[in-house]
Order: C-alpha cells, then structure tokens, then sequence
C-alpha cells in the first residue's frame, strides 16, 4: 500500500454541504413518535382518511384496467396523463375562466415535488427568494437544498405585509416569492382580494417569479368564498401550484404545476432527470374517478365536516383557553394558529402536552429566523369532537400549569409534580 | 412608474444555470416521435408490458384495500411501506447472503429519483464522478444537475478498463463512481467476478462511494448467471440501486436503494425535502403481489422471454448485417449494442432508418464527449419475431445505402432517391 492509499475518512467526509442545511421534517419526526403513542394528534397536516373515497377509487381501477390495460402500469411520458391535464385546465377554466391549456400543466408527485422542480430550474446558491413568515415548512426544507437565501416577509391577517414586502424587495433583488394564497399553512390566513392585485402589480413591476401555492383552495367553509388565483393577473410570472393531496388523496402522490409554455418545458426536464414520470396508476385512476363522480358534492362533504371541526376547536377554545390567547380563525383548510402571551414558549408547551396526551406544531419551527416561540399550529382535520374537546381542554391545562410555574418548569419536574396526579 | 420599475426582461433570464446543462432526454423525445408513426421500436427500454402481471395486480389491489382499508391513500412516511424493505432485505439474503436490514432500504420513484437522491447528498458543484464510456443516459442527465465533473471510463467487455480507471482516479479526486453490473445499458456488458473484486478495492482504497445501479440484474438468460453485487465487498463505501421496473411495473415507479445508516439517514432527509414519500398504494400493491405470488415463475417468463427475442435478434444480425459490422452479445437484460465501421455514422443512419420505419438509439448519445458516432443500441424485448426479423433487415438496408453513398447522403436526397422506390 502506497501513501496515496493510506485508509480514507468514512463516506459521512463526502456528504454536499447543501446536507447541513436542509432540515429533517420536524413535523414528521413528531408524528412518527406520536404514532408511536396514543396521543391525541393536532400535529400533522393529514386529510381524515375517512373521507377518502376508497369505494369509488376501487371503481376507477376496474375501469382504468378496462380502459387502459397493461398501459396502466407501462412507462409512460413526464408532463403526465393527458386527460387529466385536460380535466384541471378546464376546472380552471370552469371555476376562474382562467384559460389554460394542457400545456401548461405538469403533473408531479404532489407539490413537494414542485418545490423541488422550481429549485432545480430556477434559484441558483444566495438567490434571494423571499417567503411567508411564518412559512410552510415544505417548502423551506425543499428549497434550502438550493442554498438560496430566503427572505422572510411577515403575515397580517389578508396576506403579506405589503411595506414589509416593498422594503424587502427594494432591498435585494429577488428572483421568486412563495405564498400560500388561501387558508395558509400554518397560519389559517386568507389573501384578499385586494392584496392579491397590489402583489400581483409589485411582481410583475420587480419581474420576479410567483410560486402561488394553493393546495388548499377548495376546502372553503362558506360557499360564497371564491378568490382567483393571483396567477390570472400574472401571465408568466405565475407558477400556480395545485394538489389532490387533501381532496381525494394524500397517497397517490399528485399535484400539479401550471406556468407558461417556456417555464412548463424547462420544468419538464427537469422532471425527467428527477424520476422520469408521475405514477401512472394513479393518473389514470384519478382521472376515471373524476370523469365520472360528482368531485363538487365530495369536496361539500369535505368542507362540512372540517368547517364543523374547526367550529368545535374555537368553541372548545373560547370554553377553555384563558383569555389573553388569540387564535386565527380561518376560512377554510385545515389549521388555527394560536399565540400565546410573549413570555409563554409553545416548545415547553408541546413537550408537556406530549406527556399528558396531545400534541401539536410549536410555532417556531414555521420561522426560520428561530422567532414565533410564543405560537403554535393547530389542526383540526383528523380529529374527532371528544379529541378536539379533550385535546384542547388538557392544552388548557398545561398552559394554566406552565404560567403557575411562572414558565420555568422542565418536564422531569413536572412528572414528579401533584399537579399532574391530581388533574390527569 | 420611477426608473427602478422599469420594464424587467422575460422569466427566462431568471433560469438556473444547471438549466443550460442537463440535457433533454433524447430517447424519451425520439419516442414521442416514433410513437405518433407506426414504426417498429429497438429505440426505448420498455419492458414488454404484455408480460406484466395485470391479474394478479387486480388480486394485490383488492388484498391491498381490505388489509390497509383507507391507509392505502394516506400520506405515508419518507423510507417506504415495511413490509415492502423487508421482503426486499429477505431477497437479498437469500439470493447473495447479504446481510441488509430494512432500516437499510428506502424506497424510490424508480432508481431514476435515486440518482436525484444520491446526487443531493453527495454532488457539489465540480466535484468528480465516475461513469462508464459509454454511459446510461439516465444518470447522467440526473446528475449534470448538480454540476459535477463527469469523468467517462471506458469499458472493456468485462467492465471498466482497469488500467484507465487506475489512471484517472489518480489523475481526479473523485468522490463517486457510477456502475451498471449486470446487462449494462447501453452496451449490454456484465461485470467478471474478477473486476467486481479489483472494482471494490480500488473505491475501498480511494474513500469513493460506489452507485451500484441494479435495475436488470434479475433478467439473466442462462440461470447458472449469478454473479454477487458489489456492495456485498463494499460496506459503507457501496450504495445499491434496484428496481422493480423491468420486472413488474415501470409506470408503478418502485426503485429501491440499499446504503449504510448513515447514508440512509441523509437519503431520507433528501427524499423528504424532494416529494415526501413514494406512492403508497403502488407499494402495498406491489407488497401484496410479492407476498403472495410466485416471483421466481414470473420472473423466468421473463427471461424465458427476452432471451428468446435476444436469439432473434442475433440471428437477424448474422443474417442481414454485413460481416464488419460487429454486435455485444449479452448474458441478458434488455438491449444489443452494434458497432459500424468507423467511417459510418449512427446519426445519420438513424433518421435514414426513421424514415423507413424503423428506430434506434444512436450511441453518441450515450457518451458525454461526443464519441461514440460509429455505435448503435438495439432493445429487444419489446418487439415481436416479425418485427425484429423486419426492423434488421431495414437497418442493414439502410447501411447498404448508406455505404454506396459513401456516407455523405442526406435525408432530402434519399427522399427522392430511385433506391428508395425501389426497394421498400
């Protein structure tokens, strides 16, 4: 053996330096060990299962077998299913008269991976993309693998803060903006109609990229809600990203991408050298599924039901909460966001409420400046009215014990402590 | 309007350097092309979608909803369905006697995400990898997006060239090496026990990572083939890709990647911040197929097969092709690779050939360089006896005519040749 073959350092020496940036999912890491328990769980961002239509899914895969046959599991082209495409362009259409054509849509593996496409084609390391605060944490994770630099531009109650956003971007010249349009994730907060005019206008003035992300827009409380996609003011400097994930279903992976044709090709090759093409098994049996059921009396049953449990969480919160805590209340999807008095942490919080069988998302994990310790993300789609009221009621209890240890409790104390024996 | 809100240029100045460097797919272009004629195809890699389970799949699908009910549609964790790794693990010792743990495995979109994974963890930019001259083009174009430096090196008909790999990993640093084992794509080589060897001392030695990429090691012709992965000599230093593509379902997108802990661990996170998780119902289906079915039978129709269209090809070779015209016999897998005399050109036999209702992959493609010109692939296990017997004979038409030209003839004045009328 010779000095140039004297022993290396492990595999771990070889790892990209963009491996330090990206965050493991926290979220999911939580769900994993509440899983693990029976806890109540307002932590996830999960669609209730039970709503899924399984039965008509089942019908879709006879007929896609029908229809399709062997092509149902052959490869098959990256933009995706046609007919599909075909059917989300003409919802737009139909819902915003929105004209897109199947061409500019691209189908992925539900819009995590959109965030990952919009990476690939366009932020370049110290890119400035600027994002909400707080901010979806999917997003985050899926872009710092770009290295870009991610400016934070605070929320009020209809959108971003515009002066904020006007000093920001005369600040540093940015190339995308990312905002969740409707019922955002974690803050339950709307863009109004107002804002979303004013955003578009600053857009297309900076020339920059808007990623519009709206996986929640059919899952309104009112039926009178109805805001178009800032897209339509755009053109092509609109990337509109849309999802089945918390329509029909999380586990067939499908979302989609519409920009314009220049965008939608760059997006495609990019696609292609990420995993060639979207399941095909589950285009063809979501397209047969939406051919022939009534996809707007299933997203009513939807929207009832989380409507009535975001209903029972505020009431639950009003009956149980003290009355220095505020919390959100959305339009529609699938969060509340509650903040605490300043000198409150949500990180003492959750850890306490894990123990006592409840668990949510602190909020500072939604911040990447490591602010919002005093929020916490709520959701209320998964669980039942006992869990909302029992969930909520032990939330209440914790917070009453952690202002009476005047916020400087640990856990190891509180196990040893009456107060929990008394009360739970 | 003040002059900082001038007119900005188009969305397409804001496009990702990497843009300009990965390159469109060409095979997956040329058979859009080739799929709107009526022509017979040596071009794709498709498995014969005839000889994919349907059946069974339907049984797996009906199984799969009454075991996990509404799960199937659910969001699902980042490293795939257990049981899934699990009977992939149990394969693995089985089949090799290799030691792997399901914590081991995660699952993919096919094996093409898992050079998006690998290349997240392990690429910056400029950074040296290792392929084979000539390469599989999937790889490649997954991994230019990560701007590395690719170093080709050639292969001899037992694997790489020794000598010019020893070369050039002393001349480059390199961090990562990427191999095809069994049935190579494009040339349809297969690895001696003897290289696999030398092979795992040398990235041993260097600290590189080997990408052992499996996808055709199971479509062997002759069952005494059997030949042990590398990783098996490797440990940490080997990451293993296999997939389920060519054997079960392409459109099924089921890869699957074999790494140490550490490694799986980075993976995990990369996947995570890429699309969240695989298709879930794709992997309780396939899981439900596999637990219950005879995999080996399946699996022997297969090569049974393949080998058999393999025969025919070669005969069709030696029947029509002239005698300097020389052709990769494989072991097994799914493609032939032809070599022409120096002076032709593949490219301009190809579009000849289109022409004349036939297609291929012409070998440039398949080398980062540009060399290659004299070299062409020929897939085989998607068409028919008739269709090999008369898609040779074209091609060798072809060559004939190509030959009489001496070579410098083009498309429009073979359009209006007298050859031509005469002959198809």
């Amino acid at each position: 053996m010779n000095s140039k073959e004297k022993s290396e350092p492990g595999p771990s020496s070889l790892f990209a330096q963009r491996m330090r940036t990206i965050p493991k999912s926290f979220i999911r890491e939580m769900l994993k060990t509440a899983a693990s328990k029976n806890i109540i769980s307002f932590a996830g961002g999960l669609p209730d299962e039970n709503l899924i239509p399984a039965q008509q899914f089942k019908e879709a895969f006879i007929r896609a077998n029908s229809n399709y046959g062997n092509k149902l599991y052959q490869y098959s082209n990256s933009e995706g299913f046609l007919p599909l495409r075909q059917w989300i362009a003409s919802r737009y259409k139909e819902k915003f008269d929105i004209k897109v054509s199947a061409e500019e849509i691209l189908l992925t593996n539900g819009s995590q991976q959109a965030f990952d496409l919009v990476g690939k084609v366009f932020i370049e390391k110290n890119d400035k993309v600027i994002i909400e605060q707080p901010g979806y944490l999917g997003v985050i994770q899926s872009l710092l693998g770009f290295e870009p630099q991610l400016v934070d531009v605070p929320l009020d109650q209809d959108g971003m803060n515009m002066n904020m956003l006007k000093k920001k971007t005369r600040q540093f010249k940015a190339k995308l903006m990312h905002i969740i349009p409707n019922f955002q994730n974690p803050s339950g907060i709307s863009y109004s109609e107002a804002k979303r005019v004013e955003l578009a206008k600053l857009i297309t003035e900076r020339g920059m990229i808007l990623i519009e992300d709206d996986p929640y827009g059919e899952l309104y409380f009112d039926k009178e809600y109805k805001r178009s996609p800032v897209k339509k003011l755009l053109g092509d400097h609109g990337v509109l990203l849309g999802s089945f994930s918390k329509t029909l279903s999380p586990g067939m992976r499908l979302g989609w991408m519409v920009a314009s044709p220049e965008i939608i090709d760059k997006l495609i090759i990019a696609k292609q050298a990420s995993d060639l093409h979207t399941n095909n098994l589950s285009q063809m049996m979501a397209y047969e599924y939406l051919a022939v059921n009534d996809y707007e009396s299933h997203l009513n049953k939807i929207r009832t039901c989380y409507k009535s449990r975001k209903d029972m969480m505020v009431s639950a919160i009003k009956k149980y909460f003290p009355e220095e805590i505020t919390a959100n209340i959305p339009e529609g999807g699938m969060f509340l966001w509650v903040s605490l008095p300043r000198h409150l942490s949500s990180q003492k919080l959750v850890r306490l409420c894990m123990e006592m069988g409840v668990v949510f998302v602190p909020g500072n994990v939604f911040y990447t400046d490591g602010m919002g310790e005093n929020t916490f993300r709520l959701n209320f789609s998964k669980s039942t009215d006992e869990e909302i009221d029992k969930g909520i009621r032990i939330i209440s209890d914790a917070i009453a014990y952690l202002k009476s240890k005047n916020n400087c409790m640990n856990i190891s104390s509180w196990q040893s402590c009456k107060y929990r024996d008394s009360q739970f």
